[in-house]
């Protein structure tokens, strides 16, 4: 829209009901008709940029130091939080058709991939975007930095909501200067964080959405029990393979190899080694789930798994871009203030370090599982004509959504 | 700052004056003091997020059909106005430099160049930033575009002035629907560009600031009348060469192509011809300034020019990228309403396009001196022995560059 | 890999077959074991390094004036060739997908879509890449320039089938110097692009597919008939209210735009306008699959379609980027030999800015249905009770869907 | 060039001399002449794309297992490493500048500058490049990664040169698996390794021209001794304010944190602390160089320092580039293979991980100084009518800059 895009002709006016008719009609006795705005909304009341673009208080000039740079330190924030806004639009929006148990009905999968890729899209920006402040020297930072003393980065409510609602969990988070880091909010927004930690977030929710991947029922495909069956009768075969090798150092390399390996995919099958990786955080996804995600992985190409997938997929942009995003503000950060910001306690270069770290990476499990892929033939046979759930997508409607006590996974409409 | 950045150590309080201290008592006594915040701004405070992020009302809800996708629509178009904020806060205090004569004082010059760089910084992120917009379809656009009407990016005053205090003109600006740009805005705005178009744009500036170039001088090193000099002596010779080859095809071609050679640069060196170009707006800027442009091409590693030479390449890169933005906007528009508006009328879509043209190129003579180049061996010789202005930077204090009457190039401080 | 990538673990050699051990026992005894390499390939040898980072030879050098810019030319084109050859490969396997006919099988529209999407990522890359060789100044350009005579761009064989390959016409591309693009290649060369004209392209592909959309059937949703009587009964009722409406300006515009849109939707309708449209190269798809696009628009969220609905929008990304590539070429070609290369005859400048139109995108006809958008309840209504093809996929195995008349476009696996 | 570009008009054929149009003609008898090339060069062999596009074999097919995923993962490698033969390329004439002792004669500057940051623009770019391989999952590099074995991206001869040439230090790399780093080399290119360690590295070749920073001299304006007294007395006057606040906790915070500054300023003047630091890896440059880089960040503005001053940004750049290229390396990594390889040994995620260090990090000296910034009104003052360094450039002819025994600072040509 922005720079002259006509986007808007007249011809939608067609479209409009009587009612909004009147109501800009209205409007129009109010605000006097100008040349700009013949009924309707004009661009700048639409974004009010009476508000957005007459937010930029230099404290600098407050000061009687007008130091320039300062504009952009303050613009580019803006913008960060700006689109962190609109993450937490898209999340919110995902998060509520994953709670309303909407997601059971399938036509929702495009729409909650489409936003997720959204947010996507919207991380690769704002790592983009350090390449503008860049721009600014630590000597152009230093004339001012003085100023803002004590605001801090650690006080952005929408990044902590954005933390929390994708599930970076609050036991895990490198503590600053020994304080928790809601003690940096005042109380109306300390309570909205408590509150986002409480509420369901993206990680709880894609959880219980794979746990009720098709394929895993125990009285159906049964996909867990198969494929424990076909590694460990694959792995046999292999052995029995290398045992008839002659001698040599390779064959006992193998051979060692294939001890690791089996014991790889003992831990896997192993219920209690999943229930230890939870406590520790090294998973963060209950076993039915890690089931589920597996089985998505392995057979992506059927119909009803590909835009699973595909979500699987960008849940795993969203961890890399948002750790990727940390450390480009580690960069950054080491070339405003150094490595230490003084010769004793701690410093906040080391500490934002420390956050580039997989116990920020919601979604480790997606990654991890890399691990515990098998060649192609491994993978159990799933006949279409026997298991029509492969092809055959779930619809239903909200009424039967929204009850709570449904926990049927099978194709209900058909 | 964002997302936890402790760039604000205590230690900085250390440097404030007294009187700045006091006066922050005095603010903590008028809102209270909360854990986060024990004198001193806190971040929230700092950004106005109250104004920024509460700034997004969507027509579609207020219209009873809340579209989620206009919530996108708002933050992009809100941050790309942010943006254009940020690129008029450097664009006039670069126009400042220059009109205020502290340009002459060459300390200056990495100031100007810094802050031209920047605003190319931020349009590289602007065009990427198209990629978020183009989430939304144009079937999720469609849902809400109706409630816009008639708001319009024709109404963006920043955009606007933006265009004008670079240096697009008037009179080459494509009509839209035969109107005026300017009837575009109500009058307050309307004033405003008016008065931004009175005003010396950077192109007008840039243009002075070239037509001082040192080495131009006719009592000096006359550049001007030695570049004709060795140009066409250069091609003489050139000439001689090929007339002593064997008749042949190719003998032929070079002769025909000698031939333009020699129109093209007589047209150089045509002050009348100029003028004729400058008429159509096929040049913009004085015959003078375009000498001077030449200049700095030529003699671009002398110390004196190397930084001159990075600004005239970072102008290009405005005008470029400026051009790119606009077409990218061409192509979000062709996928959102596709090419034309309705079956009768002017089109947006096409309009848009005819703005992606060499008429809103501002500083298009510096791109298209690339038609007249020549051989190292052609150019004029300098002796640094004989012209110390090639290494020797010229300052100047602010009292004496004021003076409206200087119009010494002179290396006036040592 | 680059850089440190242990990728390779031992591990792997595990799942290798006999044979395969066998064979690479045999390399090793050729070439000797190294320290490097004890069995199996290393990485030098496996990129063949030998033969691409050795292909840098400077003409300047050959010439025997060393210009240092000129690698930077060459490797950037060299680059430009690598990403070129990888389109060429995902756009040929997924034109074998489709000439094969297993794209009926629906497992088979993941890959289809992940690679068209990989296209869309790499010209996304080379549109970035641009900005590398912009380092480059025109002055530094014109020290080797004249060395590479007749060498050009035009030359890109890989770059024409490419464009053939996704559609680009015969008859709609732009004469250069009123020569065929064909006659810039050698015989091999010509014939391998005249062959690559005469191969089905992506578009004629993507047609077929699109024409039997699923819901297009006479016999069955009728789609077409029944879109048509929705949207003209839409407009009536639009129209009654309209002319219910007290006189005035307003509703002398409305009504006039009422009849646009009438005409506009007419013409929808219209074979005859559309046989023409595609006559003058202004659509390029059958009416049918112009049927199947808007079939796949309208209900995207359903099941079946949120692959099919990803895939148009790629599609038009490929367009979109392709237009922008050429775009930021004939950015750069201004930069480095200015808006004309001679004072007569044709400029090159020129000659690519024409390509950079719409006769060059291939998928237009995606691109202008937002024309033909309308409200969400004029869309007709579709069961999902009764039509079962919304959310059930069609598989086939090979054997049968090879077979050359099969026409089935019901779900024939169930 | 690629995609149609005519940069090469017939116009520069006549700046060819004679001898070279002689060549042209033999070799046009040897070829033949064709539609595409009378006389010189065509595209095709010019890229040498013979070499170039043929050079993509799947180890997968060779297997007889043919995966389509390895090209991408073979043509990304391949153009990395056509971008890391053209990083060595800029990096070997900087370096030459500085050996031969030409960067004396500051007309080099622009040039020195110039190539360091197309460094950091193809940096950039290698950074995005990720998104493209990205588009292969774990699953598809699964089905190939065996073929690899044990080629690795530690086998990067151009990478390691790369390292070595900008100066990341043999005793601070991280070991893999205990193995020198050279051990993965073949005898001849480890030589050329072990060569690289021993020639001057970029920041050896930096740190002797800061070394001579003009402002350094003891018997001329001794920048280090002003600022030593500068900063201890306004710490001095900071504290006599502090001390006669009214006692406060806030007086107590001031008090300790000027303590602090006062350590750490002392720090900085204690040229054993600097060695200790030297030794450790923690600084990497001499007390002098780090000297030089302070004096060209305090006086930037200065016209002798500008572009000095842009040196150093970019060389930041090229560090941070460097780690995030590291970093974007590691999240790929993560999602091929996950955090472990096995369940015991070393991982190579984890190694990579540890590579994104501060150790690598070769200017990690001028991010550090950071810490040292002061208040302006500390700076020394530097009078240009006394201190004409600071606007007057350093010519040399290349006869006295080679000459060894060249330690003049002062200008010497006027």
């Amino acid at each position: 829209m922005s720079g002259g895009c006509p986007y808007f002709e007249k011809r939608h006016l067609l479209f409009k009901s009587k009612l909004h008719l009147e109501e800009e009609e209205e409007d129009d006795s109010q605000e006097g008709i100008n040349k700009a705005s013949k009924g309707g909304i004009i661009y700048g009341d639409y974004l009010q940029l009476d508000k957005v673009v007459t937010a930029q208080v230099l404290q600098s000039e407050l000061k009687g130091n007008k130091i320039h740079d300062e504009h952009l330190f303050i613009v580019t924030h803006q913008a960060y939080e700006l689109w962190f806004k609109q993450i937490l639009w898209e999340l919110d929006s995902v998060r509520e058709i994953f709670i309303s148990g909407h997601v059971r009905d399938e036509r929702n999968m495009l729409k909650v991939n489409t936003r997720i890729h959204r947010i996507v899209m919207i991380f690769r920006l704002l790592v983009d975007q350090f390449a503008v402040l860049e721009t600014m020297t630590a000597l152009d930072f230093y004339d001012f930095r003085e100023y803002l003393s004590p605001a801090s980065g650690f006080q952005s409510l929408q990044f902590r909501l954005l933390e929390n609602k994708i599930g970076v969990l609050d036991n895990l988070r490198v503590p600053y200067n020994r304080r928790h880091y809601r003690d940096n909010f005042k109380g109306h927004e300390s309570e909205m964080l408590l509150r986002s930690e409480k509420e369901p977030c993206l990680l709880k929710l894609v959880e219980k959405w794979l746990e009720r991947t098709p394929g895993l029922e125990e009285d159906g495909f049964n996909f867990w029990v198969k494929l424990e069956a076909n590694i460990f009768e694959g792995l046999s075969l292999e052995k029995n393979k290398i045992e008839k090798m002659q001698d040599s150092e390779e064959k006992e390399e193998m051979m060692e190899e294939m001890t690791k390996q089996k014991e790889l995919f003992t831990s896997l099958f192993d219920v209690k080694r999943h229930e230890h990786l939870l406590g520790k955080g090294e998973r963060r996804i209950s076993y039915k789930a890690l089931q589920g995600a597996l089985m998505i992985y392995f057979y992506r190409e059927e119909p009803r798994f590909q835009v699973p997938f595909q979500l699987l997929s960008n849940l795993m942009d969203i961890d890399t871009l948002m750790t990727k995003w940390r450390y480009n503000h580690v960069c950054m950060v080491h070339r405003m203030i150094g490595s230490k910001a003084g010769t004793g306690g701690s410093s906040g270069y080391h500490y934002l370090r420390s956050t580039v770290s997989d116990r920020y990476k919601v979604f480790v499990d997606l990654f991890n599982l890399a691990m515990f892929l098998i060649p192609r033939h491994w993978v159990p046979k799933l006949d279409p004509n026997e298991h029509t759930f492969l092809f055959t997508a779930e619809y239903c409607d909200s009424s039967y959504c929204s009850s709570e006590d449904s926990d049927s996974d099978t194709v209900s409409t058909v």
